[in-house]
């Protein structure tokens, strides 16, 4: 089958399209023929070395996520049949033709969606609503705060907390403010360089709401981390899921204190199979149905030939997207 | 009635004793005669000028927790009478011969503890059980690790960890390890100016524990912050309780997301009085029966006349006791 293969460690040239062997699923397994791969952040990284697929294969395949339809399945596989659309998160190997998952990872396609959409829904809507939801807390009447809103993760955030009946701002670039807030976003400001603490708490008060936000999403941290601490409220949370200004940072802990807030790091790809499964079937019973009613709707910014991965991994790069960025494979 | 008010904020020399008129018990509230009363840092931060309470009043009397017996009953109270021993926390006034409290928020003495071993209870224990089980989720099996370990907080945490079958390491000042030892602590390491992290991991090796802590209670901040993130396990919880170091910390962020910890901060003067009374109520029924089968003692270092509050204090400062020190009032 056709791949894109790291050659190395670097830039986006390290990717090249090579034709690999077909991995064979197990006994619990589909083998899937990927029709549309999602791009995501972590993609960048491994392909720099700096973050490995903790399940080693001889040829290192980036792509966290795909679609397509089952093309074969491992003998005591029982809830899925050859030609089913369905669509899911792995720890890698899906920038491919071909790749396998265990049968209750994968995630059926709502009705509705076409594959293009379905590919780009796991990674940025299971993280966000994993994030917000189900380790911010976050619940109707409450007030998120998510960093990089005009992101994979960040549009599907926006959704989210719209759609369970709580309110969102949302950080972004300055190009992107009206793009936030025609997703649902209720107050959207720029991050960088005026000081968005102040223009966040300028926007809830003219919107009567309240003086600071319950749950804070951030892939920033760095000097993000501290404003995040202030921005929270007393008993809040603030969930680091990424760390795009890198690891170190210099905060008040006494805010965490005073607010007896809680800091919560996460990760999708580090977990055990097993949490990442009950995850995925959780995802698939408490948000998949709101893409059916049309409360929720995948953001794609652009696709690609599975042999251009280098062109989106640029675009990615140079942060221009909004939205998702899909490889298209078959 | 005598009591210690505050004249001004600085030193243990602004603490006197003053005549000053009996606090009024609400119609929910108990009039408690205090037959001791417990030192806390927080008064020491308090007569510094920098943990005001919450609950003005005309004067200022610290003390945040009491042991005494129930002098008059409000009104509308009906789970006391006249008499009665009890015990608990407030948000200030026990340097005193009198204290009003909810009724709900106070705690009966448990059989078999007379009330100076009472007075050593409610805030220590308290803050241990609710850093390390309620919020930390310590649980048998599992792995804690306690800072300041012979402080009143410390050797309430080292006892309980033993009494759900968890096991503890703590870290001490030099003088304090056979102490801390001898209270049941599986391990004790000096803090400073060893490198504890090396000495922790070696010493949990040697007990063939794993590798790291699933829970850390540190009452220092500071540089203990990002050491607290380098020794707690995937999935762990570090429990801010204090800031002894100040309140600035740098500290790596990619621990928190790699193993997905939880960094929380807790007070509990700060919290609203209804998350106080839930909070002894349960402390009431999982905890109190532990002193009452034997598996939990106060510890109490040294007992001051009310008159001596600034040498307890002096004494607190030099972080010189092991365990409570406690004021006589009556």
């Amino acid at each position: 089958m056709r791949a894109v293969v790291l050659t190395g460690y670097g830039g986006p040239e390290v990717m090249d399209v090579a034709d690999v062997a077909a991995p064979v699923p197990g006994p619990d397994e589909l083998l899937v023929d990927v029709h549309h791969a999602g791009v995501n952040r972590a993609d960048l990284l491994q392909r720099m070395g700096r973050y490995p697929n903790p399940e080693r294969s001889a040829q290192e395949i980036p792509g966290l996520e795909y679609a397509g339809t089952v093309a074969a399945l491992g003998e005591r596989v029982s809830g899925w049949r050859e030609g089913d659309p369905v669509m899911g998160i792995v720890t890698g190997g899906c920038y491919a033709e071909q790749v396998v998952t265990h049968e209750r990872l994968a995630l059926p396609v709502p009705p509705g969606l076409d594959l293009a959409d379905a590919a780009a829904v796991p990674e940025v809507f299971i993280t966000a609503w994993d994030a917000l939801v189900v380790l911010g807390g976050l619940s109707s009447g409450r007030w998120a705060l998510v960093h990089a809103g005009a992101s994979g993760v960040g549009t599907a955030a926006i959704q989210i907390a719209g759609a369970i009946g709580a309110r969102v701002a949302v950080t972004c670039s300055a190009g992107k403010v009206d793009a936030c807030r025609a997703l649902g976003a209720d107050l959207a400001v720029e991050r960088s360089p005026a000081d968005w603490v102040a223009a966040l708490r300028d926007g809830l008060a003219a919107l009567a709401g309240p003086d600071d936000v319950d749950v804070v999403l951030d892939v920033v941290g760095g000097e993000e981390a501290d404003r995040n601490l202030a921005v929270v409220r007393p008993k809040g949370c603030v969930v680091q899921v990424g760390l795009l200004a890198g690891p170190a940072a210099t905060v008040n802990v006494g805010q965490l204190l005073a607010k007896r807030v809680r800091w919560v790091g996460t990760v999708l790809r580090g977990r055990p199979i097993e949490e990442r499964i009950a995850t995925c079937r959780r995802f698939a019973e408490e948000v998949l149905p709101l893409f059916t009613a049309g409360r929720l709707h995948p953001v794609i910014d652009r696709r690609f030939p599975l042999a251009a991965a280098a062109e989106a991994h640029r675009v990615m790069e140079a942060n221009a997207n909004i939205g998702k960025l899909l490889l298209d494979v078959t």
